[in-house]
This record gives structure tokens, C-alpha cells and sequence, in this order.
């Protein structure tokens, strides 16, 4: 297939952009780089089958040739208040890169007859009353709020799909993206993993903000990706979360990162600031994926740090 | 003031352009006639104050000289899943004019610094959990379902003109709009309103799906246009409700058309079909709009249905 990647020199789509390679695929990338960075797809350079257009999707798109698929991954996407490319600081980007940006991938989808997947989040779900969560769970998101510009833009871009998909037969998939970490993502995402990798790595103490009790879900970025392009070659049209069921506290997470770097740091801990960058619990229910993609994540958070690790130390 | 009225040969658009021009206002229409009627306009042709401009907000917009409000009613709005209006059978429309007409118009109030205000509606609380609902109640809306074209383009746009207010510091506005009748309501908008006086002026029985129980609340137009211009002329920017609490059975509606015609006909009772056209259960908390613009509304549901019952004799 002949495949268009929009936001491939982000955190995913870069990994997204590596397998599509490797199982043989051509790939087109697209990125204004507001957040992501050139140095993802820098090991691209020269590859036969990857070109690249720098472009900023909320603008018309236009790729010359025929494409087979679109996959919509261009967005903002750290939670982090206090990063220059958190989306809270990249409001109206962020807004048109789910609203306008949707709408062009689709419209490039429809033009080339090709099948289109969007990269949604678990963000949907919003500050959620239930878990896990399935994928018929409608959310709880307050559509004034500061996240909203994220959330808000996903759930659109949700509905805009799926109305492409019912009203203009555009055979379209939507996949709600949980926690993921790995190479490549930002030191100042914001969240938990690369905030206690710097800091091990630093020496320092990790921070814990609460009792650490709270629990947290990630997903090792490969096994995300396994999951993603199954989710392209299936037919299932409706949204399927991808992301690893498996629950642990920060305080277990901690430890695991302490043993790892042979590194018996103390903890501070610090008063709770839910709300403020780090995400609110969630976890996936994974039953669809299993069910019509036959997929699930296979590798343990120890390993997923282990392949980390140096990349962590290497960029610090 | 000069004010641009998007979706102003709509239902509602309409009778703010009478009412701003009745302020002294000058007014510039805008419509695409997707939904909107030139008839709801046609006597105002000639008028000093109102020109009109026929143009689809999807697309980028200009409009010659100052502008001092940019107001966005620019949108289907039937839920009736049966009309060729209803936003059902005009998915991609609705959420254009939902994100890229919003992002258009707040655009232009940039551009002039003017100050702007959205039309928003109680289906963003969706399938509401409370009753009534108040301005910090989230809402509860299923993403990707047939009415998410609808319901999502429009907390789109809630998170949109916040964005804007935020982070370009552009003046905003916005008014959750519950339940409204009154002259120029289309028909077939497949609300109870319209669908009983339909019936009753045609000697027919009125249909009642259900046990008759469940209530409804409606506001007579002209109470409404009051609360909006009010807003208009406020410093509030956090959404406000605009609508009439007094909540009535469809058994005590069918009493009132019944009373109102002299023409006690027999009512027709039909299986529930929630879900299907006519909205479910929403009562506005008007708590906020009585506070900050001391408003609510005036027109009992009997003195509307007489102001609104010559228009429905007219167009039957």
C-alpha cells in the first residue's frame, strides 16, 4: 500500500512510519513540525519508499500520486501545562488539527478512494465514572474546560469519521490511543514514565505527588503499534481502544524503576495535584481488540523500560 | 452597532435580525440556504439598516466594512431524522458549520475586533443524568452516534470560542439554547410543537408516543431573542442557558392545543420512541442568566401558542 502518515515525525507516528516500512508498505509523511521533530524520521533520510511534504494539515492537502490509506496522527498531544508543546498551550493547533486537519485527511481519503484511520485518545473518556472502559462508555468531559481543546477536537474528529464513514461510505477506522511510552516521546511530556526516568537517571529523588496509590496504565509504544496496523487491515469500522490493561501504582512503578538502574533513590512526596499535566486514571478494556483483531500488548513494563532507557540517557 | 447574523434566514436567526434592527442596530445577514428560508428574511428587503450576504460560513469569510458583534447561528438544527433539514440527513454540513464556520466566524471578529457570540444548544448536555441542567453540568453524549454531528460540532465550538477568548483575548459568548417555538419554526422539525398544531389544525388526533408523561419545555421566540441580546450586551463569557424551566406534561400540552382550537379531538396513543426525532427530557437551571443578566422568560406556553398559531394556519 501507498500510505499517507500525517504528524509521522511525532512520538508514534515515527514508530508508526518504521513498521509500515518494514512490512514493506510506502510511506508518505506529513508534519509542520509545531511539535514533532525532525530527528524522528532523520534514519529515514534516503529510505526508497519514505518521501516526506512538510505541511500543515488545517490547510488543504495535496499529495501527488495515488495513496491506499490515510492515517490521521497529526495533533498536539502532552498533557503538560508547562511544556511550550503541551496542547493547553497550543489551543487553537491543537483545535484545528482535529477539526480542519480531520476534515482535509478525509477529504484526501475520499479523493483517492483510499481507507482512512484516525489517531484518537483515551482522553475522550474524559475524567471517567468507570473501569476499565469500553468502547461503547460515552466519556465525561467538560467541553469549557482548559483540556477541552484536545478532548473537545478528538470527539469531534470521532463523530466527523464516522460520519464520513455513514454518509459517504469512506471506509474509515478510529483508534483510541492510551498511555504509551518509549523512545522517542518528549523528556517534558509531562506524564509519570519520562518524569521518573529523569529523575532516576538525574540521581535525584522521584517525585510522587499524592500517597502514590494512584494507578496508571502504559502500553510499550511497539505493542501499540502491532495494534494500530491490525486495527488498518481489519474492517472494523468502529472506535477500538489499544492500550495495556495492565494496572499498577506509582509507587510499584517507583520500585521497578529503582531496581532497574541499580538506583535506590528515596521518594519526595508531595502533595496530590490532579488536574495539573499527569493524567487521571484510565485503563483500557481491551475485549474489542482481542476479539476482532486478535491483538494484545506482550511486552512487560520492565522490558518496555529496559528499551527506553537508552534512548533516556542518550537525550538528557 | 453593526452586527453579522450568520444563519440569518433560519428560524431563529431571523427574528434576531428583526430584533437588533428594531434597536437601531445595522445589520449584515449572512445564509447559505442550506436550511434557512429567503421568505423569513423577504420583509426586511429594502430595509436601511440590513443588507444580506449569501455565503456558506464553511468557507472563509469577508464582509465589507467595520464590524462591531459577529454572531454564529449559522446551523441545522432539526433533530427530525425524517426531514431533509434535519441534521441527520445533513451530517458533514452540520459539523462544518459546527467547527470550520465557528473557527471562520470567530476569525472575522478577530479581524474586526468585534466582539462575538455562538449559538449553542442544550443538546450539548445530551442525555442529561440531572434535571435540570446547569452551565457546569458536563453533559453526557455518545461520540459517535447518529446525533454526534450535532451534538459534538457544537461543544466543538463551545471549546473553540473559549480557545479564542483565552488565548487571542477575543470578547465571546455563548448561549446554550433549550427548546424554542414561536412564527417561522419549520414544520416538519419533528418537535412535539409543531407536530400538535399540525395535527390539531387539520382535525386530526394528536399522537402521543408513550404514556404522555414525559414533560417538555418550551420558550416562545421573542422571550428568547430578549435573553440573547441581553448576553450580547453583557460581559458574561461563561455559557449561558436561555429557556423556560416551567416543565409540562405532553397529556397537559395536548390539553392546552385542545382548549386553544376549540377542537377536543381524540388522542392517538402510540408506542415510545425515544431516540427517534423529538429530544429527550432537558429543563433549563436559568439560575445564571437571571443572576448576570437579569432575565427570564415572560410569554406563557397559552399567549405563544396564540402568537404563534396565524403563522402555522398561513404555511399549512
Amino acid at each position: 500500500m501507498r500510505i499517507l502518515v500525517t504528524g509521522a515525525a511525532g512520538f508514534l507516528g515515527s514508530h508508526l512510519c518504521d513498521h509500515l516500512l518494514e512490512k514493506g508498505h510506502e510511506v508518505v509523511g506529513m508534519d509542520n513540525f509545531i511539535t514533532g521533530r525532525a530527528e524522528n524520521l532523520a534514519h529515514l533520510s534516503g529510505h526508497q519508499r519514505f518521501s516526506f511534504i512538510r505541511h500543515d494539515v488545517s490547510n488543504f492537502i495535496f499529495v501527488p500520486g495515488d495513496l491506499d490509506a490515510v492515517m490521521h496522527f497529526a495533533s498536539p498531544a502532552s498533557p503538560n501545562p508547562h511544556s511550550p508543546y503541551g496542547y493547553v498551550n497550543l489551543p487553537i493547533q491543537t483545535m484545528k488539527a482535529g477539526a480542519l486537519g480531520t476534515h482535509n485527511t478525509l477529504g484526501v481519503a475520499k479523493a483517492y478512494n483510499a481507507r482512512f484511520l484516525l489517531a484518537s485518545t483515551s482522553e475522550i473518556y474524559g475524567d471517567p465514572e468507570v473501569h476499565p472502559q469500553d468502547e461503547n462508555y460515552w466519556g465525561r468531559v467538560d467541553p469549557v474546560g482548559e483540556r477541552s481543546v484536545y478532548d473537545e477536537a478528538k470527539r469531534f474528529a470521532e463523530a466527523l469519521t464516522l460520519a464520513y464513514h455513514r454518509f459517504h461510505d469512506i471506509d474509515t477506522r478510529i483508534v483510541r490511543i492510551f498511555n504509551t511510552y518509549g523512545p522517542r516521546m518528549r523528556l517534558d511530556d509531562g506524564r509519570v514514565v519520562p518524569n521518573f526516568i529523569k529523575q532516576a537517571l538525574q540521581g535525584k529523588p522521584l517525585t510522587i505527588y499524592g500517597d502514590g496509590a494512584q494507578t496508571r496504565s502504559f502500553c510499550y509504544v511497539d505493542d501499540l503499534i502491532e495494534g494500530i496496523y491490525r486495527l488498518l487491515l481489519s474492517d472494523e469500522h468502529r472506535p477500538v481502544n489499544i492500550g495495556n490493561p495492565h494496572e499498577i501504582s506509582i509507587l510499584e512503578f517507583a520500585e521497578v524503576i529503582n531496581i532497574l538502574l541499580e538506583n535506590l533513590v528515596p521518594l519526595t512526596m508531595l502533595p496530590d495535584r490532579r488536574g495539573e499535566g499527569d493524567p487521571e486514571r484510565r485503563r483500557p478494556d481491551i475485549s474489542r481488540a482481542k476479539e476482532v483483531l486478535g491483538w494484545e500488548p506482550v511486552i512487560g513494563l520492565e522490558e518496555g523500560l529496559r528499551k527506553t532507557l537508552p534512548y533516556f540517557r542518550e537525550n538528557l
